[in-house]
């Protein structure tokens, strides 16, 4: 599936005359080794160039590409699998099977994936975009290999971060288990999107100053030659020995757990990294590859702050600069009422699974650093932890993305809602994310949260709203999800707490022909779409569950008929929690119900995907006319 | 909290002449600690005559009671807070906290819950009943305790199978990394339910025969006098030592991660365990007491099958005499029909999380071993494990309990149903479970799949149906679920594969006036409550997702009103289904929805539940009779 070769291979002027002769794995493997570092390097000086326009995944996939090119040049794709974890670290994959050219429209609509995507690609041996799938992932591979007689190679990239979540951990506990051929990369960068955290981080740390390989002896001191050179004399016994061989269980959990562990080596030793890959991918039972990587790899000013270079905005590539946002998100606007609450409340301890920038909590890690707690991925313990204090006398909250929330389903029902814990959950990017796509939009939490007893949920239609729940969350017993969406709202004034009555919408436009009902994000796209029109009533419906049935009552009592806008799945969720009302109190007013069709959304922008998906005020003036409100054409 | 000592404590006759004295811990601790033995031995035979009604957790609460009193005896509970994992194994806690006289009632309607509950007594510090989870929750407590300046201790009970939970993994991640005082029993009885599998299980393994410790040098050494008789000199070293004393990192991983390690030690000599838990949990950080108990410990025929005696029928104490079961359970009837559909189809591949007994799939496993994996509890493994099997060709079918599929809600969401993968959820326990009560109640997966796109979802009216599902979805593409309910069925003879067209539903009983639709167990009742009423309709539902819109517009277009009724929460399940699609067609046919209450349901008989909920056959008969039909009084 190559594209042809571009003209630029022939122009002695192009800045990658490497990668200009390289569309495919096949293409790859015609280089010579020593060719292969100038690869990398012109990948890397193609990737600063495409992540430059802001928003794309830098640091991690500059940090990569090494490998990757080591990858590709040894194992035969698609043929061999190579699984991601993420998946955002892929960009030099991406370009070196046939999709280089398309690398400009990374995220954006009809585009490329953010993260490796089946659809996509031949070579994308997983759809991802959650951490720590890949290893259960390629234990499947390898045994559907094995049961169906064939024999490709599978090969997961894990990063150490991801290899913290316990899914990851699990799944090697099966792996070291069932003993089938597999490699496994730890790509460690000592990162995942914020700092890393945890013991097992604290452990790797340990590996990497190769203090276990120093102080051992007898098979301690063979490993320790495995990671310099020369290695040959070193691997051609090491292929004849036991799967232990390298690190005996008395010095190595990995290989306690029946997981041959090679390590640490340079993760940017590209000829190192081709020769090593050859002789493992090439051993029977499960290996890891333990490779030492820098996220930002070449590039000074990322190497220096891979945090903010994870994700940037738009910069200039030659220099590093970027002009910081001044737009104030619906995460700072939660930390920052966070870190005011917590001052007036001594029962406030905010937990987040590795999200502390991206959940606006750098300012209160610092302010409040003993009611602070990064978990690392994993959010089933996030949640779970939030239990352990609660039923403890704290009010935890818990800092979530809505996507990541649905990897902790069962803590918030059997940990959290059965005994009705006062557990806040603070859900950042609640509704369609926009550029990261299907596995990202949260979408789901209205349905997946309402379905739980006991979980209250609030969509606040601005910062002010989301305090005054913060607050009121704090004396209400129980659970509340509390959900805003990805992107930008008002600065509210500090000390701004408003009174707000558990349960109670609030009627924004008087109207009784037609009523729309909307929380958060959709209500701006409601009140915009009957801005011009009189009669047509909106409803702040901030609180999904419970519903204010009064008013519902009375509004379903005299409307011609409701539409219900929604950022999140048509499918049981706020919509459905209408329809179920109306049906128990034996209304029969119609209900037209808008949100996000029954299908995963791809990338593009929240606009556009609003507007597809028909929650958008365009939408909506349309459905007004199907009920025979008088609209203008031009909005 | 403790009951008046019985009058029986004065008997000479008494079989239990120390547990009379001892209604709660502090009666306890008024015995000597040569007692605590006989204590012990009269807890077990009391625990033994309890359990020899049926249905009760008999062998794992046999193999901690020892260990139970040893913590009751040092700790101070309720201040300080026992955590059981699963709390399936605490009856000994239960009988030692003032719940003797009331463990006859125990799973039974109004009576003790079969783990530990919050709400029933505040010596039960969770509420619980997934595994793994005991971890997370007691880190929660210990940085709620330092956070408010607190000093109680918090002691956590979890099994080897339950720490092999990805969440218990990653907790342990945390905890060894925030370092907090904290005592963690592991409790080895090498099993969970089934035989136990993984590589964290052959490293315990490792740890039990000493191989370690034998072998090591130096610290290794020291770390063997630490198991070793006399303890006192090397504890009053201990003391005064850095966390990593005991065993340092170069030795044991737990170790490695930050977590003090003392172990093996037999967890049956109660008179050590208090030695120990007195010493241990006063040192400062968390730390790992590794403790090898029996399950089934001092009843011979349970210690010699602790999978038959995990949860037995009715018995015989004296002898273990037990009348086996002719009934045919669902469990079986998916056992058989996987067993037979696999000789045809090579692409099948079962996947259990520990649950080859519960799930039926005993005999598959032996017919099928090549085909056939338990990854352990870990259920998102299993979830994901499918999915890259499905990736490479297979068709696997994971099986799994209702309540446990929870636990992997974002693995079926992102890394099956995003890419449209052929796995089958074969959900056993769907529906009200009984006995088990809120935390195993299988009644939100409707709701939960519903709202998961791609996602299709069976329930099957019978074996025949289950077989006819199981065959098509087969050769359909994309995910589905068949959820069938606890309880019994109807054997069909081998060879039965009815021909199911999909997304079709099936009229069972003419009548256009009222239409009852249900599918499942619901079915059964829907048919019996109409059973001598002409004109009321009966449709077998039997696809909740996608729903059968033809049948559906015909049968809501021509009826008065439709009653949909289910073994499933009422918010967002099958009669909210119904309710969008007749939104979506305009059509206004009144609809009752009938199901389980938004609340969360405690122990009783499955059909005290379902008569409470409203959805048994005489609670349809009352709602038929309000929508005017004319029914006798007397079904």
């Amino acid at each position: 599936m190559s594209e042809p070769t571009t003209t630029s291979s022939l122009s002695p002027a192009s800045r990658t005359p490497l990668l200009d002769r390289v569309n495919s794995p096949e293409d790859l493997k015609k280089l010579s080794r020593d060719q292969l570092p100038g690869l990398a390097a012109e990948l890397r000086d193609e990737i600063v160039r495409v992540c430059s326009v802001g928003g794309l995944h830098l640091a991690s996939s500059l940090g990569a590409t090494d490998l990757i090119v080591a990858l590709h040049y040894v194992l035969n794709s698609p043929r061999d699998r190579i699984l991601f974890d993420v998946g955002h670290q892929a960009y030099a994959h991406k370009m070196l099977t046939g999709r280089r050219s398309r690398m400009p429209t990374v995220k954006k609509e009809g585009g490329l994936s953010g993260f490796t995507k089946v659809s996509e690609s031949e070579h994308d041996a997983i759809t991802v975009g959650h951490a720590s799938t890949s290893l259960a992932n390629a234990l499947g591979m390898a045994l559907a290999r094995d049961a169906m007689g064939q024999d490709y190679k599978v090969a997961a990239v894990i990063g150490d971060g991801s290899l913290t979540g316990g899914m990851a951990l699990a799944a090697l506990n099966t792996i070291g288990d069932m003993g089938r051929k597999m490699l496994i990369i730890l790509n460690d960068n000592e990162m995942s999107i914020s700092e890393n955290v945890g013991a097992i981080n604290k452990f790797m740390r340990g590996l990497q100053v190769q203090k276990w390989f120093q102080e051992g002896e007898g098979a301690g001191k063979k490993a320790m030659q495995a990671v310099s050179k020369p290695l040959a004399d070193f691997m051609s016994r090491a292929k004849s020995s036991t799967r232990h061989f390298f690190d005996p269980a008395s010095v190595n959990p990995f290989a306690a757990m029946g997981v041959r562990y090679v390590g640490p080596v340079d993760g940017h030793n590209v000829q190192e990294l081709v020769w090593l890959i050859e002789r493992l991918s090439d051993l029977d039972g499960p290996t890891i590859l333990h490779v030492v990587t820098k996220k930002g790899k070449g590039l000074s000013y990322a190497e220096a702050d891979p945090i903010y270079w994870h994700g940037p905005g738009k910069f200039d590539p030659a220099t590093g600069e970027f002009k910081p946002s001044d737009a104030y998100s619906w995460s700072a606007a939660f930390g920052d009422a966070v870190t005011e609450l917590a001052k007036q409340d001594p029962r406030t301890f905010v937990i987040t699974p590795a999200m502390r920038e991206g959940s606006g909590l750098v300012k209160y890690s610092q302010v409040h650093p003993h009611r602070y707690l990064d978990v690392g991925i994993a959010e089933d313990v996030a949640v779970t932890t939030a239990a352990g204090m609660a039923l403890q006398g704290l009010r935890p909250i818990v800092a979530i993305y809505s996507t990541f929330l649905q990897r902790a389903y069962d803590q918030v029902l059997h940990d959290v809602a059965i005994e009705n814990l006062n557990v806040t959950f603070a859900i950042d990017r609640g509704g369609i994310v926009g550029a990261d796509g299907a596995t990202h939009n949260g979408v789901f939490d209205l349905s997946y949260l309402r379905s739980i007893p006991n979980v209250h949920i609030g969509l606040p239609k601005d910062a002010a709203e989301l305090r005054g729940m913060l607050k009121a969350a704090q004396e209400q017993p129980g659970p509340f999800a509390i959900r805003y969406p990805r992107g930008n709202t008002e600065r509210v004034p500090e000390g701004t707490w408003p009174e707000l009555k558990w349960g109670t919408w609030e009627r924004l436009r008087e109207g009784d022909g037609v009523v729309i009902l909307a929380g958060g994000k959709a209500l701006e796209y409601a009140l915009r779409a009957s801005a011009d029109l009189p009669g047509v009533g909106v409803v702040n419906a901030r609180f999904v569950k419970p519903l204010d049935e009064r008013m519902l009552r009375e509004v379903a009592g005299k409307a011609r008929a409701l539409i219900t806008v929604e950022d999140n799945t048509v499918v049981g969720g706020f919509g459905s929690a209408v329809l179920e009302a109306l049906s128990r109190m034996g209304l029969r007013t119609p209900v037209r119900v808008l949100g996000i069709p029954d299908e995963f959304q791809d990338h593009a922008t929240v606009e556009s995907v609003h507007a597809r998906a028909g929650i958008d005020a365009q939408a909506i003036r349309t459905v007004l006319a199907e009920l025979g409100v008088n609209v203008p054409i031009e909005v």
